[in-house]
């Protein structure tokens, strides 16, 4: 078996931190913690990083730079715009299903690093956004005015962004299924077919707004 | 004009403690930081909570108690299968809107406390949960098997609930329209009218999973 390199001890050990993160929460997680985690010494990890800020921003970046990778490697195999944007998050869903350690992460702590860690991963963020709005603006070139591209691309974010939340991949649905599901949501909607006469929200009078603000 | 009440005081506080949380994150704030935000002091908040665990604590079961009663309200005025699922959709988006400090507290301060204070919450959570899946039983009875109703119920939490992360209340997109906007996304999807004749997702041969994993 070849010897352990250097990048894949890296890699262990921020896959390890991003486990420790999600459960515990970085402000209370400790070096010490992360070795007990890692079975690494405090000194073999200082070999590493500087500290469990660059571990954060790391983990943060990698994990950016991979989906974003990712990302565009399965838009580039896919024919037609739509496929492509089918490409995209099918891609995303399947990839954070596996990872979502990192993206409980992600989501919670993306604020805690200082602006100069934050920047290249706030570049990596931006151009994956930007890349889900061009498929978006491949896909439907002429909006009918129904949703704002950007309410839109936000909201399948969320969607499936939020799995972290509930879902368990080893659950009734598996990750495949869940992205092609999340996929007719996003694209069709929950209705089901048949119901689609009606088309669009009803413009009944609404309710005032709730009492409870 | 009327003294303040008791009340109204533990309002404030939770109110300007959620921001603080919400800001600074639940951990690193102190109690001291709270006194200097609330301009009460040490001795007047212990006079309301016993710290900032049930603070927290307070802050999340009135959130989510508050939610649920206004959602049963907003869905009593509605007429109609679909149009309650609309209001509960229009409740939560414009409620959420106006109290995102809440949310993103609620969304990642969900482990911090002790199972016996998070028991009533989750309690809370699981009825908002169920108040959700049997208004889509209710408005979709016959499903046509494209998508698993927690899978949609939880789509759409993810889609509402991500706001926290990029959406802002004063820019050009109001509530009651972003609400409009997700309720039409969670309903008929994005594609517009004229491109649902393919329907569906499609079915071409899909390329291998991503290397990315």
């Amino acid at each position: 078996m070849a010897p352990i390199t250097y990048d894949e001890r890296l890699e262990r050990l921020l896959s390890t931190a991003a486990a420790v993160f999600a459960a515990k929460g970085f402000h209370p997680t400790t070096m010490r913690d992360l070795s007990r985690a890692t079975g690494m010494s405090l000194a073999g990890m200082y070999y590493y990083v500087q500290g469990k800020e660059e571990l954060l921003a790391l983990i943060q970046e990698r994990c950016f730079q991979r989906v974003l990778e990712g990302a565009q490697g399965a838009v580039a195999q896919a024919r037609g715009a739509q496929a492509r944007l089918e490409s995209f998050i099918r891609h995303h869903v399947t990839y954070f299903a596996e990872h979502m350690d990192e993206m409980k992460v992600l989501s919670h702590e993306a604020e805690v690093l200082s602006p100069e860690r934050q920047r290249p991963i706030n570049q990596l963020k931006r151009h994956y956004v930007g890349l889900l709005l061009d498929l978006l603006g491949d896909a439907f070139p002429a909006p009918d005015g129904r949703v704002d591209r950007r309410a839109a691309a936000y909201g399948l974010f969320g969607m499936m962004n939020w799995i972290y939340t509930w879902y368990d991949p080893d659950g009734a649905i598996a990750p495949d299924t869940l992205a092609r599901q999340f996929t007719e949501l996003f694209l069709h909607g929950v209705a089901p077919t048949g119901d689609r006469s009606g088309a669009s929200v009803s413009t009944s009078p609404q309710p005032a707004r709730p009492a409870a603000r």
